[in-house]
């Protein structure tokens, strides 16, 4: 009934006590929740449960109750913890039978491994459903299967997968995606657009209409610290299909474009990367207060080597006058966190590390140091290089982490916008 | 009836369509869970629903017939699709109301951040359920609260936090945590035992014994990033009970001692922080491929002013030989990634800043620049300082991020074992 007729509704059920004690982070919901949203599936619920029969049972009745599609990771090993074949077979009325092949793959990758001494329970990952799907597991000991029901209203999948990312996720690539696509044809196509120097409510009220239609394609906000990122989603029937995007798009530019720093995927350090690579030109940093994030930041990426000359993390003031040459006046005059730091420090950098473009951080992260002039969350930045010199004041909210986190990202968004304006 | 009579049961649901399309992942819950394991609450489900109420309200009512209680987190803020507090005070049966000093908390935070436009969506925030103890928001706008209804069987109680985990965390351990520790009366006691240099299954083959016991207090395994760390923990039924974790302690020094650095809380730089200031010595880092992370994090931590004097991020060899002093004839003969190469690193940090000890780290953090002789993962330490030299070389293995996530660790570990000998 899929078949282009409505869309699929999917769920997610991870089985494991170690994910309720929160000692794991549960990235497979996360990645089977991706995968299955470019697949054009709609995931509608995600569930961990421990490993207990009654209660696992009890989490697939409700979810063949309401899904067509029904994901498990996890509780397919060898021990008696694992339970989620059995009962999910209990669930779907099929008895469990021994799958030779499976048997014989748990052998081989046990003499491809070097180990002789096979325990018994291995072979317990053997028993699959009389009538099943096998997904074969190139990566482990526990194979994988599509169980399939006939339920009241419609036809339900059981899709049970094992739990470790590296199992999990080629299995499904390689077995469990191609035969997906032959029972649906709805896709989805996102677009995000990235913004910087706007709060989120503030750039939602300029988009509250264009929210608010949630037809096809649909504009939602995409949540994450201190950046306002909103994605554009068109449901495609097939692959002819009309972009319905680029209207959209062209419109959110015409209403938002000074703040839309990237449409995809990059984030900031990454096109402020790109922006110094294109230009051939190099960056340095001199920071106070963010300590390192702001360099730290753009060597999270690969290929920050031809564009970063380097970063002087120069937390005392003795530093920023020795090895930056800011004058000691400022200190006493103005105080380390003042604008006129932030440029000595802009400056001196330039000249330490020789580089086209410096930028220069100076406030106040707390929780102690603020006073009632320049309280915790005060922060100045100065962009120096190619003639230009700019500079902004900040006054952050929040914790020490988040000060410092918005610190950087404003740096980012700083250095972004005088790069662009010295190019006209 | 929670009081000393059974355990808690809790679930936990996360509303977020974010969540459901896989663009973020569930960090909330696995916190939560965390958090909620350590107060001696257990956790049997968590849920992730979308930004739709039919929905929501029915993982709400499913919740309420199975759980004493429920924790919410995301869906606070001003947007429409901020749907968590209508929907659960519907399900409690308690209607919204304004609740001014919520109004005037959100008008304050907005006049702190020198916003003078509120938009009218924004006051939607304030209006929460008649009967309820709010939950102030020192870190954002959404309030939020906990609804106590009487069930057919029992209380069942609504604890409703915003999803950003800068705002949720702290609303739990100001808020929360203080009035779940009221609720109930098992406690829970335990103890971290952190160690460096040592593999996780090399750790936990010393200690399997003492895992398999099971019995109180329980010793388990703790996951974390490249970090090994064991919990010991004692369930206790009143204050005047016995203290069993210092037998087991004490045998896990006996067996693991060397690789202990911390029984407590502290992370390895707060350790390394700690040790300087009750020295009285500064310290000073010269970073190649971890790129400002050992800057980053020192100063992650408040009062790191203290002992930190300064960072050099010298990514170009130009920088290490310019402003640290490394001898150009290094670089042809040993390479920039070599054991010279970060002693002469080290020497050129201790001069340029002035500090008791200097920490260096060179090496390859890929995905790119790797050779058979030094493949990607290859990281020289040198540790200087006090008429100390002492290098250590790395062979780490994962991706980019790890790579640089366990040099940092192990340049903190490098120093600390300096700094302990040189104490001797």
């Amino acid at each position: 009934m899929m078949k282009g007729t409505k869309s699929a509704k999917a769920e997610i059920i991870c089985v494991g006590t170690e994910l309720l004690l929160g000692q794991i982070v549960n990235t497979n919901a996360a990645w089977l929740s991706g995968q299955l949203s470019l697949a054009g599936v709609y995931v509608y619920y995600q569930t961990v449960v421990g490993d207990n029969p009654d209660r696992l049972k009890q989490v697939l009745r409700t979810a063949v109750s309401r899904s067509d599609y029904i994901f498990l990771t996890g509780g397919l090993g060898p021990t008696q913890d694992d339970i989620t074949m059995a009962c999910t077979a209990e669930v779907a009325g099929v008895p469990l039978q021994l799958h030779q092949p499976s048997k014989d793959a748990i052998a081989a990758y046990f003499a491809k491994m070097n180990r002789t001494h096979i325990t018994e329970n291995n072979w317990k990952q053997a028993l699959l459903p009389e009538t099943c799907q096998p997904l074969p597991n190139h990566h482990g000991t526990a194979p994988g299967c599509i169980i399939s029901m006939k339920t009241m209203k419609d036809d339900c999948h059981f899709v049970l997968l094992p739990g470790p990312p590296a199992e999990m996720q080629p299995m499904f690539h390689d077995f469990v995606l191609p035969w997906l696509t032959g029972q649906i044809t709805s896709r989805l196509k996102h677009v995000f657009v990235r913004m910087a120097g706007i709060g989120e409510s503030a750039a939602e009220t300029l988009l509250r209409d264009l929210i608010d239609q949630q037809q096809n394609p649909t504009l939602a906000p995409y949540a994450s610290t201190g950046e306002v990122i909103f994605r554009i989603t068109q449901s495609l029937s097939n692959t002819e299909d009309e972009d319905l995007i680029q209207p959209l798009l062209e419109e959110i530019k015409k209403r938002a474009g000074p703040y839309i720093y990237e449409i995809g995927r990059r984030t900031l350090p990454e096109v402020v990367r790109d922006l110094l690579s294109a230009a051939g030109q190099t960056i340095s940093f001199a920071e106070s207060c963010t300590g390192g994030l702001i360099a730290k930041q753009l060597t999270d990426y690969p290929n920050a080597s031809h564009v970063f000359a380097g970063g002087l993390v120069a937390y005392q003031n003795a530093i920023k006058r020795d090895v930056l040459g800011v004058d000691s006046g400022i200190f006493e005059r103005d105080g380390a966190v003042s604008e006129k730091c932030a440029v000595a420090m802009a400056s001196g950098c330039l000249k330490l590390f020789k580089s086209d473009w410096a930028v220069a951080v100076t406030g106040i992260a707390g929780p102690d140091g603020g006073t009632v002039e320049k309280p915790v969350g005060t922060v100045f930045l100065a962009v120096a290089g190619h003639g230009h010199t700019q500079t902004e004041s900040l006054k952050l909210v929040g914790n020490r982490e988040r000060i410092r986190t918005l610190a950087a990202l404003n740096a980012y968004r700083l250095i972004r916008r005088v790069m662009n304006e010295s190019a006209i």
